[in-house]
């Protein structure tokens, strides 16, 4: 595959520009410019670069609103919410973060209501933030349906991913970040562009039987949930905190309002934090550290979200091979 | 398999009798024939009176104080403590509940950290009695590893169940209960009893090889986590709020402190409560209805609790038919 090399600046450079020339104001362009760098830098290219397309159409079809401008309120004293005003979710995760941190911090444990938001990327960039700010964080989000329930073949969850963080000191916080499928949609997504075949157990195809071959699945077919139906339980626990509880659409629902412009769809966005330091033990910090050197010692274990920070450490001093028709088309978009 | 019929009141009066000939007071010996009497109503024959020689066990050794008398005291404005005394998980269950409901009402979200306690059961019951007080409720525990981590053949992780109930107004709570292993250890020791063998995936023998013979798990091998290393992560997830957010036995620790008596060790209890009608949609009930409705109405598809429920009624005008060999074994430890 023909690449370009782009350091991390010429990243977030490409998309900020393509999304300021779609409609985008500074703020909105920014933040999803920083998501996006974020993504690449971590090696989650599924996240990265690949999604400008997607936002470019939302902006274009006029589904979503560029120059939205995020209002913040208290619901309860445990309770924020975030309406983003029909614009992404970076920026409205920028408004809404350090008001939740706060909250959690007087609370002993607070949520987060993101609602009216379009929600493209993942979910570790926000978890890890409030665990960076010493906070245990989960979050989780609809999306369209995608993943058949336990027993069904045909979509009706999401991917529905579900992020948890832990805040480990001076060290990088632990992070997973997992969809409810039994593989993310965009990883999916990627296999079909790049030609891979799947391994069994990932999805069905458009007439029901099991299929190792991703384009399958997206013509027509469904994902299944890891793990058979406890994974449908966990995506079924996502839509009733990303939706059922915060009033904001139900995968299908989500699916029943949208334009199909290929960009993301409105819903919501749950984020629970929890201030370990309020919960009686002063020593959760070393008490859980001895924890995670007991797992880490175990002969194949290896920590969630270890292989990203690896990533980042690499791509801090080295370039990203973006493929050269996804940076052209980018380039393409941005009209220049 | 012979059996003994009992109604429900007979089960009840035959594990409170046991219970309070070995040690419990009054309160404590109710709260547990309650919880246990609860099981076998529901069919959940692992969580019921086959618990009861686990539990006088542990009277007999003195790792557990059968007259604890819980304290519940308020940690944060969001956050309530029970401290169970050393005693066991239903009585503090009873103590904690209204002020865990009352907590979720005034702040929108709670959490409820139970400590020092002795936990046997399933989490159902209190997700359930959470969610008739209108709130949704999520609750874990750990316990002494039995699940191997992604990559590993040795055992680390409880069996660490997560259980999530949502309000449904006059109807039964939408309720789920699983292990983050493939399979509760319950089930297991169930299936070894009987002679049955296991789906593949469930477990690995003590060298490390896969098997579906529940005595092979049990004799020195391990469970495996649902769905692979997403299953892990869930895992992961309780052993962080059972142990590490409030300050108690990682399941590793709860072994290496537990005297092996066969009754449950000591650790914690995480249950998260929240106020649907505090965060934003006057409207939650009906949508969450209408969400319901559309997942039921799925070909293939049955919700989260329906059998327990169907289980429930069909015993409340029928008799549980206990093995005979449990029976006598009671009647036995009760010293008539």
């Amino acid at each position: 595959m023909s690449t370009v090399a782009l350091n991390l600046a010429q990243v977030h450079q490409l998309a900020e520009r393509c999304l300021a020339a779609n409609g985008c104001d500074a703020a909105n362009a920014a933040a999803l410019a920083d998501t996006i760098g974020a993504a690449e830098r971590d090696g989650c290219h599924a996240h990265g670069l690949f999604r400008v397309p997607g936002y470019v159409a939302s902006l274009r079809s006029g589904k979503v609103d560029g120059k939205a401008a995020p209002r913040v309120e208290q619901l309860a004293p445990g309770v924020v919410r975030v309406d983003a005003g029909g614009g992404y979710a970076p920026l409205a995760l920028q408004h809404g973060r350090q008001p939740l941190i706060d909250c959690a911090r007087t609370q002993g444990i607070a949520a987060l209501a993101m609602v009216n938001m379009h929600h493209f990327s993942a979910l570790w960039i926000e978890v890890e933030a409030v665990a960076r700010a010493g906070l245990a964080a989960l979050a989780c989000t609809a999306y369209m349906p995608a993943v058949a329930p336990a027993g069904a073949s045909q979509p009706f969850f999401g991917t529905n991913p579900m992020a948890f963080g832990w805040p480990r000191g001076e060290r990088a916080p632990l992070v997973f970040d997992q969809a409810s499928a039994a593989m993310a949609r965009g990883e999916v997504m990627i296999a079909a562009r790049e030609g891979h075949s799947l391994p069994p157990g990932v999805g069905l195809d458009a007439q029901g039987a099991a299929t190792t071959d991703p384009q399958a699945i997206i013509d027509g077919g469904v994902l299944l949930p890891f793990g058979g139906y406890k994974g449908a339980s966990i995506a079924l626990l996502v839509e009733l905190l990303a939706a059922g509880l915060i009033g904001q659409a139900f995968s299908f629902e989500a699916k029943e309002n949208d334009n199909g412009d290929g960009g993301p769809p409105r819903g919501g966005e749950f984020i629970l934090a929890m201030d370990p330091s309020r919960f009686g033990d002063a020593n959760w910090l070393a008490h859980a550290e001895g924890f995670f050197a007991r797992l880490g010692g175990i002969a194949g274990v290896r920590l969630p979200g270890d292989r990203r920070y690896a990533n980042r450490e690499r791509n801090a001093a080295a370039n990203i091979e973006v493929p050269r028709s996804l940076h052209d088309r980018i380039v393409e978009l941005t009209g220049d």
